[in-house]
């Protein structure tokens, strides 16, 4: 461990891991013998700081390859929702939504993207990539 | 099958597959003994969202490289033109166009990507690649 | 032969691939024992089209690696201004271009790329590559 | 050792390698079992010209992957204020930070850039990648 | 030799690749232990057309990784001002410019491009790349 | 009238003044008291060229002060839907809309944009002010 | 009033003017003596559709000369905050910070726009401005 | 008279102003009681310099407020067709443009102007106003 | 004086106004008997923030019409620098800047603008005309 | 004369008023019964710096419309290769021009302005407009 680890902030967050968060909803992928791409860009994702309580913004994308299901939208957007009053950090948060679309959908392929506005002048972009 | 799987989805659009859509024709390739890609951008695909039976509204991309034949555009257009009045899901219509491309001028390789306007605050770009 | 190609087509150009065009000059490459590359952009290039004898718009690029010899532009200008007046489909201005520069220069590596503008709302680019 | 080596920058700056400069802190990787990407953008970055005195401005980009540790904000902010006031090249900004966030946090992968603004009508980048 | 080679041309700048330009200096690389990246752009180059004697106008961008010395940007600078009143082709000045950065610094890698302005309608980029 | 006047337009186009379409909904301006500014973008309008029978695609824009009432946005997207399958000149859109959210909304102050695609290489933008 | 209104919408939003919202905080302008502007741009703006009762996005700017007494920014962005969960229609939002900051800071002149995101295909900007 | 006109060019393209050109048709303006405005881009203008017999390419735009009747799209391409073989300098096409819709279509406002691309490093635009 | 004034700020800053800054130097304008307009870009200007303590960034603009004496540019920027370390709000910065060229060079006309990086997620500009 | 004028810089450039520079040649303007506007884009000026005798690098623009007159763009462009080894300072440079250019035309309108490339992170940009 580094002489320098901000104690105050080991295991904060550990339990976004397991946090109960709405369902991802999925339909039926009738070209399933093909391999494509979709591609969402959800440019109104908020949620908030655990530090300072004050919300973050950000732009969500996901990339992914469906194997027999695609992410249903109406329920995606009412996922996203359930973030706006959650108190989580930016690595976390596409963390969670990685794990939890890879578990609706169980993508072939899929890469996750967050890009937050600016804070204290640094501009932070975290993104995670799967491949089955 | 995911358990949140949303039923009323499930084979409502099984019939794209088949459905009957106008003939897209094709010229003589004179440089078929070469080599070379087209690229087409036609930004002003239109179809009906089948849930909501409002328009979407597209950019459809279609980059190949020929073998004997050639997309001829009139009849591309034309063929575009059946999607304006038809209830069809952003996955499909990518999908059916490669298919239909795929089977009037057997390329030695392609991709169709459509970018769709924001839905919802979503914007959704579908594509699939295909090489022979 | 697929089923919907378009008879009034076939045949039509074949005459493209032997037509007399203006010669091409080159001069020495000095230089001849680096490996490196040059890239022209022609953004006005002007063309008929054949089938509505209206005149189509383009930017021409050629980027290549030289061997013993450069294209000479004062040249390759004359050389383009031959179309002008020719009736000519998008496909077939391409591979003549990389066909004629290829005899004249015998480079290492040569790309030809043609963007036209809009038709009938759709935008084409065609390409190809040559390596040796 | 080429002819026309200035000697007075010889050896100038070797101090720079030892400099005390505030530590990095970091935070625990609640996700260190997932591989992903952190991306961060500091468009406030200045310090001082060793030659001429006068500051140079420049835009700070951090791409990493961590393992056990994520790079603090706050005190990477606080580290990046150390260099206000101090005279170094920009060749060496780049690879004191890439050294002190390595042993801060000992990423997976990282790569570290600087973009300067004009001097004498010169624009400099230096950046520097590292992989476990 | 291709049969409409332009004989003006032949051997006219052969003298460039001997011709005296200023000595271009460098400085110690404290980090030569590391690799990393310098990338250097000049967007105030010119020089004249030994054809027409009118001045050329060009961006130069050197990008490479030092070994045990980097480029000094004073002298880079007063070297690029020797081409200012010189008649010299596109593609020889990239070459000359390569080879003497090259045996100045003695780089583990470099790439130098020249992007020029518009010359009867058509925009010129020569580049080459060197690894060691 | 000008000698060279295109017979076969006129009065072709007389009904589109009286033709029925869908009402525009208004609620209520709670700040009545107040001047402001109401500009509303939407990017995908689209109806039917009365001389080709092919579509036309169009951002329309609608800038105004109200009065009394606010245009309910939801009547107002269908009633752009009315254009979708109708045969009507540019022209004529502008004009027809204009009058429309008038007799609706009474405003203060409106103006009323319409840029089309590119036809035939001619992009058309048509616009109408009104000021009370 | 015109034949169309929307009945369920008319008095539903009066509450918005006399809401109880926090007060935005000033300071002393120690240069009131001259006339200069204060330019605010605040993109992340967030409330709530009335309708709906999803969250909408916008771009607040507020342009003003300050009197006696500037904007203080901390006060401002909690003021802002307390939209976060409410329920109001687009046109209020701007009337009512408008009526806010000229409460607060009396100004001599202010404009207050705010740039919603997209809905159903909808752009909506909608301004304010204030002469004394 | 200046000391340094330039004899070659006097009188040298008078006949511009009486040239036979094609008519420019148009349509009645059933909204005629209203005042709008149209606006055209002609992205692909091209004709000949009457100095160096090369072709000069332009972007012609009009902009103008229609009386009784509007220019008729068609007619007008064909009008600008005319001047693909046409030596003309590029003032003299921007005013007789500018006469030719006046004449045709009477107009209550218009502008006429022409971007040319680069010749020789500058860049020349034209522009005419006229009100009635 | 309106309820919500923030105490700690008043009379913070008075002494701004008088504070000692080097003086900006001047050069005979050989051209005062025209009236024309210098516009300068300083893109790197960094202030300290009084209540935090840490760095402000921003782009400072100055637009005149000179009289008798033009800004000489490198005084200007010794001047600049001398706010790299002063605890001064974005408002004082503008009209200190202001009050001192007006002084230094007493122009006909002058505008500063200063556009400052985002703090807390809001961008500020302010600025300030100046006519004789 | 204010206190702090740089002494050095008195009366350095006043022979550059009546400094021998190339005529720049004009062509009777055959549409001089119409008020119009032309407007030149020159992106390749370039002059030494008296002070530092390093080349500035900018783009001269100018505006005018014509009398009887037009400047002949040959002569004009040799007229600006005058200043490529002519220490000038940046308002001379666009007083200069300007006086030149209505003496040799003798504009019914006219406005020349001269954007330079960063200096000491510095840009200028010197315009002057006249009007008969």
């Amino acid at each position: 461990m580094p002489e320098t680890t901000t104690d105050s902030y080991k295991g904060r967050q550990n339990h976004i891991r397991t946090l109960d968060l709405p369902a991802i909803e999925v339909f039926e992928n009738i070209y399933s013998d093909r391999d494509y791409n979709i591609h969402l860009d959800f440019p109104e994702f908020t949620a908030i700081c655990p530090k300072t309580g004050l919300p973050d913004f950000g732009t969500v994308t996901i990339d992914y390859t469906p194997d027999k299901y695609c992410l249903e939208l109406k329920s995606l957007k009412e996922y996203f929702l359930a973030y706006r009053n959650l108190g989580i950090f930016h690595e976390n948060v596409v963390n969670r939504i990685t794990d939890d679309i890879l578990l609706a959908a169980d993508m072939r392929r899929a890469e996750v993207k967050v890009i937050y506005g600016a804070r204290g002048g640094i501009v932070t972009t975290v993104s995670r990539s799967y491949e089955r």
